[in-house]
């Protein structure tokens, strides 16, 4: 059944007004029929079976039939803080995140980030990566959208970095030396509701400085395993092996 | 220090030569000269730190130095066997994969696969995951470039796993299940050097035949966590899940 996530002021008491992009979705891409049954997402993570109830040419009404009691949510709250990358990666690592679970995710303008962005790219982008976030969610059966805030820069992250529960950075170095950090530890010693937040440097990871600026703030530099990733790779293993410790280990 | 794969042919007691795309590449993209150092990676695993001491229009000659101490692999054998998908996602699977840690890869055409190669079609195609495998194998400091095999259908396939220890599928519909198989309990029950086959099916997943067929023949059935993952996002799943339990739990 096809899932949308509908903003908190179309839903009333037992219908929701669905309009936009969705509205066209169900009327032109699925070719939908009044009582033709969809999932509705409400944004604080419930999701209701609703029965289409009227098509018209720019919205589609439909009544709440049966809520659900599901969840798809990861039990921990994991930030992705990630380095602006080249080219699209950043659009992977969006799509990718969103699958595996990301609760939020944070671009950072970082010293060997190659792009930058003015004020007018930042609204096209931001636009762009809430709308490949949505439809991720819904591709995966996820119950919330991740947040995807603000362009930062290092400085400000770490300022505003102390409500997090877990602090880690992505640190090639680390890879290479003996006593490296374990990861897998360090996600052992994580409890369900934790907030964590792992940050990700940019194709050639951080300077020697920015991570310096980490260590010095509480940031747990780790390794994700021997190989070396690209940057738009890290995090998919970093959630991969979250997802996998908590809600495939555990089973 | 860059790294380069070289063919067994090419390797002399004390010396290595090479051509084609990567003399090119230290020649005209790295721009190296004389007495920079490289790595050049042995098809057996082993890699060294070598001299370039000549650099021609078409080849490279280089003294081995030092031979390395070193593996980045992966301590189990896990073969992808990735259902057709469309487009341009058989790359990113490869590209994914190979980073992190997969032993070969295996394309298999199924019931759903919306596409379909003739000869002419396979030999292009399989000259360009090579290229894929060999770069991505550089990039991420791999010490042996994973096997692509060439294309099959699922019952092939399946006369042929006998010689895996682990035999398994991703199976969308086990997640819907109450008594799904733990993913995290099977990986659990491996061991290094344990050949482990992994299918994924593509868009759309297996046909019901075709999950019946897997089943009757001992493949387990396994979700990769709650969410609903794309078929690109399968193996990077799997294959960070196997990295993270046996390179970073186990530490």
């Amino acid at each position: 059944m096809q899932r949308y996530f509908i903003p908190e002021e179309n839903w009333e008491e037992d219908e929701v007004t669905i309009a936009n992009d969705d509205a066209h979705h169900i009327s032109r891409v699925m070719r939908s029929q009044p009582d033709d049954k969809i999932i509705c997402n409400h944004p604080r993570g419930q999701a209701a079976i609703c029965d289409i109830s009227e098509i018209t040419g720019d919205h589609v009404r439909a009544v709440i039939s049966e809520w659900l009691d599901e969840t798809a949510e990861l039990p921990l709250e994991i930030t992705i803080a990630q380095g602006l990358p080249k080219s699209d990666k950043m659009d992977l690592v969006l799509k990718k995140g969103t699958e595996l679970g990301a609760y939020a995710f944070i671009p950072v303008q970082t010293d060997r980030s190659v792009v930058s962005w003015d004020d007018k790219k930042m609204e096209k982008k931001m636009n762009r990566y809430r709308k490949i976030a949505k439809e991720a969610s819904e591709q995966s059966h996820r119950n919330k959208i991740p947040h995807i805030q603000p362009l930062t820069v290092l400085n400000g992250l770490v300022n505003e970095s102390d409500s997090y529960e877990f602090k880690l950075f992505a640190y090639e170095e680390e890879a290479k030396t003996e006593k490296f950090q374990s990861f897998g530890k360090i996600v052992n010693n994580m409890a369900p509701d934790d907030r964590v937040l792992i940050v990700i440097g940019p194709e050639g990871g951080f300077s020697p400085q920015e991570a310096d600026l980490l260590k010095q703030n509480d940031f747990l530099p780790v390794r994700l395993g021997p190989r070396i990733l690209r940057t738009e790779t890290a995090a998919m293993y970093a959630l991969a092996s979250i997802s996998y410790q908590f809600e495939e280990l555990g089973c």
